[in-house]
């Protein structure tokens, strides 16, 4: 991508809150202001930041987790699993190689010693609060304690595999600020894997707090690893994907073992949490015979693929012990994923989606029996007013566990458009407790994102994710809120620009009608031209009551109004009224 | 605009719902669907139509309206208000003419005959039932007994000046369908008079409900009278506006007399709902004084303005009950405008806010005094969880008479993006009553939308309204989503696009990633590729179980997960769920 591109706002710069006593420094994004017309000075604004401090593709970026975690002397490097040519697919075993075989620093694989387990929630429920918590912590501007209880709880996770030390911790937990994903990955039709790394790099300067790679074609095993030591923010995957892909697309094929293996593979690249769809039983599948969008979850499909094939319960399900083993030895989060979601609005809430759901519940349970962290998926596509019951029932069944939901888009009749269908139904659901949202494209239902979708949908999101912020009245959440109305009603054209979540297109917009640079400090837009302006006005209003003598003056009009509505509140003769009013009046 | 643009997708085709008793036809846009892979037909859709029998800008449409007008026998043709040059601004005088002066037909301007009353309000009131109550029952697909009831009650309006009478009755209140409505209107920066014929067009073809003309710039007059000639939607304008002008921008020279004749001339023209700011109490501007964003509304400070200049109570309320005999005699509705509506989230609901909106309840209750349709208009700037209230608070003052917001926007943080923002707040407040929503496009707060983003705007706000209406469970909201979305599990393509709200585009999607036209017949998509595809494996599963051994196999499957659960419900022998398991489980 063109370094122009990737550049960040001259407004804005790359500043440090810092935990001395800890050593801990957490990036964020300073925007700089104009001073007011006042002559007032006006404070920079520090803002979330999801970037990290930015990598060339080919080098990787450095694993600063890593001290942190040789620290707790609870993991040994270990020779790892055998590379197999056909982690890339059939087109690399040909070629003996996958197309571009990753060249930077290839870390030894780490895993928990015997019988211990390494997760963030085991450490939190022992009363150790680790680098990562207090990371989160000043990421958040909250108190570590309010990190480390939400994650023993099992309220919060933090998503951090101790393969991935190149993440900069963040959590995902309804008390804390909602968070968003997005999803890139190649597929058997297109892209390549620069263009993954572009999308990744370009997500996360957008605001995607996590990205899930979903890679479905060639080249699997090798996208993965780009993606994962270029990665600030968690990756997580679906790995039945590439298990399928091992099996050549064939779902009676797949088994436990392969499944397994691909795990074993992606825990050791450093996959910081996959969905698992071990909440679609067999007995569950023909629930979806009748529905409009039968079963539209990839991997849903695939796992009721299988279960009918073979007249045999979920493999995962079976395995789900096995899983959870694993998991806590890289710590590993699962995200475990509702397969039978519906496909449209008129599947919403039914007996499919609900017993799927107390089956993710059962399981939730099950896996913070070995210390491991879990989010719960959600739909998809519910209608407006079905919405709330959603989160509201997952929250209930899965003891708070996190809610991570696609959308849900509140009506199907707008493919091309599906960001804006579904950043209504997130912001609703997300309003009520989802702690996590996974993006839309407008390309959605309709082919694969492109760079312009990935920020159109990481942008939606983030309006979605900040309106529901605002809704929760999350400390600090309206400060950019203000500091950018304020700047509107200043017509501190710049700043309103560099305070915009998408800076570079406000900018834009306004010079269309605009162009000329004096009109970004002239006092009025083009709604109104320069002869008469609202806000000008409203100036005039504060310069005459926001003053000192506003309290007489505002004392003096109520003082007349009240005279007025003394005399009856009425500036007509009451005949005026009944003229040509021959009718009755309103009933 | 290139009739390319114009033509309306190879699958939509014009068709009409007919009242033959009463020689009544609506014109609706009727989708033809392929057929099922089964070899099952599908019926085509019929969707409501906003977009007119269409016309040749320089003639306009045709007077549909005129014999049923004239059949009631309660109208008089005059001669009219004398033209006045200056109604097209200094240029136009300077000129001797408008810049493009109208050519098309001049109807001779009616009025009401002495002593009567030509509101749709007052024809319901006495048990009239009238050809537009008709044609609305009809285009609403419900009994003409709720039109006229709820227009009666004042809780719906059918904006239909009489000197209008190319416009298709439509019908506005929250037993109804949502509508949205579409700004245009040049500026005093930009703009001429056949892109805003082209805006009314191009917005009435994507689904625009109502037009206004906000031109506040050159050939005001003239701009109008092409808008209304052409537009099969009801015009709505802000009368003050173009008073501003007639005094060269100056609100302190504003006058009841200037005001009243600009009023006259918009009456005579056909304008169906006009903006009147007459809840802006001189008492009220006081409130505004330590907002964040003040007064943002155009009109709210043009009279606040004023108010302060003279000292003296806004002469619209002033005056209020001489507009409502005026308004009486053309059909012309209030838009009792909401001046004092926040500008950022900082100011949402605040006492000014509040303040103003009792007045406005008040103003509504003296209109229906004299016949006259009225609806409300409300924010603007919301945080999400005090959207609901506006709409509650505002049915409840105004005894249910019509809401009519803009957004609201639920974040200011996304310039370039309120759409999308206020798209979120738009389906909130709509949900629970507000009848119709004033579009907000990309360009809000930056500059003046161009086609483009007149488009984006409509289609937008048709999102939010249908959403609305799914979520209020109005009758047969769901049939096109379910239409488009048993398209999408069948893989008929063509029939997904042809029934969205923008077929072009999400063709256009569709085929950046596979644009070969077997594609479009392909049972895959780009999602999942060739190979594997979740919708195929639903297909199966419906195959298997949606036949008429459905129930056995369901039944099967039901009672051997009895026997699973009745042996426990577990797969694992107790000590593997022990194993490496020291630690307590969840708290």
């Amino acid at each position: 991508m063109s370094t122009s591109e990737m550049e960040q706002h001259p407004a804005h710069s790359l500043a440090f809150v810092t935990d001395e006593e800890h050593g801990i420094r957490v990036p964020v994004t300073e925007i700089a202001l104009d001073d007011s017309p006042s002559g007032e000075a006006n404070r920079p604004l520090r803002v979330y930041r999801t970037s990290g401090p930015g990598s060339d593709p080919v080098v990787g970026l450095p694993p600063f987790r890593a001290a942190w975690i040789a620290e707790r002397g609870d993991t040994e490097a270990y020779d790892g699993r055998e590379r197999n040519l056909l982690d890339d697919g059939r087109s690399a075993v040909r070629r003996g190689a996958a197309s571009e075989e990753w060249k930077g620093a290839k870390p030894v694989p780490l895993r928990a010693k015997r019988g211990q387990r390494v997760t963030q929630m085991h450490y939190a429920r022992h009363g150790l609060v680790t680098p990562e918590m207090r990371f989160v912590a000043l990421r958040e501007n909250c108190d570590v304690e309010l990190v480390r209880s939400e994650v023993a709880a099992g309220r919060a996770i933090i998503p951090s595999n101790i393969n991935h030390p190149e993440s900069e911790p963040m959590i995902i937990g309804k008390a804390f600020l909602v968070k968003i994903n997005a999803n890139i990955g190649n597929s058997a039709v297109t892209s390549s894997i620069t263009e993954e790394v572009d999308k990744l790099q370009w997500a996360t300067k957008w605001g995607a707090d996590t990205v899930m790679d979903l890679s479905t074609g060639d080249d699997i095993h090798t996208t993965r690893e780009w993606i994962v030591r270029n990665s600030p923010v968690p990756i997580g995957t679906v790995p039945i994907y590439q298990a399928l892909e091992k099996v050549n697309g064939d779902a009676a094929k797949l088994t436990w073992d392969v499944f397994r293996d691909t795990v074993i593979e992606q825990c050791e690249q450093g996959v910081d949490y996959m969905t698992i769809h071990a909440g679609v039983l067999l007995r569950y599948v023909p629930l979806t015979a009748d529905r409009v969008t039968g079963i539209v979850s990839r991997g849903g499909s695939i796992m009721a693929g299988w279960c009918l094939a073979h007249h045999q319960e979920n493999f995962l399900y079976t395995h789900f012990d096995e899983l959870c083993e694993i998991f806590a030895q890289y710590d590993v989060a699962f995200s475990l994923g509702d397969g039978l979601r519906p496909g449209s609005t008129a599947d919403a809430n039914d007996a499919a989606q609900f017993a799927e759901l107390d089956t993710l519940a059962e399981l939730t349970k099950r896996a913070w029996q070995y210390d491991v962290q879990v989010m719960v998926e959600g739909p998809g596509h519910i209608p407006f007013h079905l919405v709330r019951e959603n989160v509201e029932r997952q929250q209930e069944l899965c003891d708070g566990a996190p809610f991570y939901t696609l959308g849900p888009l509140v009506t199907d009749v707008a493919p091309g458009y599906d960001h804006i269908t579904s950043a209504i139904g997130a912001t609703e659901i997300a309003r009520y407790g989802t702690a996590m949202l996974c993006y839309v494209t407008p390309k959605e239902h309709l082919g694969l994102p492109d760079k312009d979708d990935v920020k159109t949908g990481v942008i939606t999101y983030k309006i979605a994710a900040h309106a529901a912020d605002l809704a929760k009245g999350h400390p600090g959440a309206h400060e950019r809120d203000d500091a950018l109305s304020r700047a509107r009603f200043e017509f501190r054209w710049r700043d309103q620009f560099s305070l915009s979540l998408d800076p570079a297109t406000a900018e834009a917009f306004h010079d269309e009608t605009l162009p000329a640079e004096p009109a970004k400090t002239a006092h009025f837009c083009s709604m109104c031209g320069p002869k008469f302006c609202s806000m000008r006005i409203s100036q005039d209003i504060r310069n005459e009551f926001g003053s000192k003598e506003a309290q007489e003056a505002i004392a003096g009009m109520a003082s007349k109004s009240e005279e007025f509505i003394a005399s009856g509140g009425k500036v007509y003769l009451p005949e005026t009224i009944s003229v040509g009013s021959p009718e009755p009046s309103a009933p």
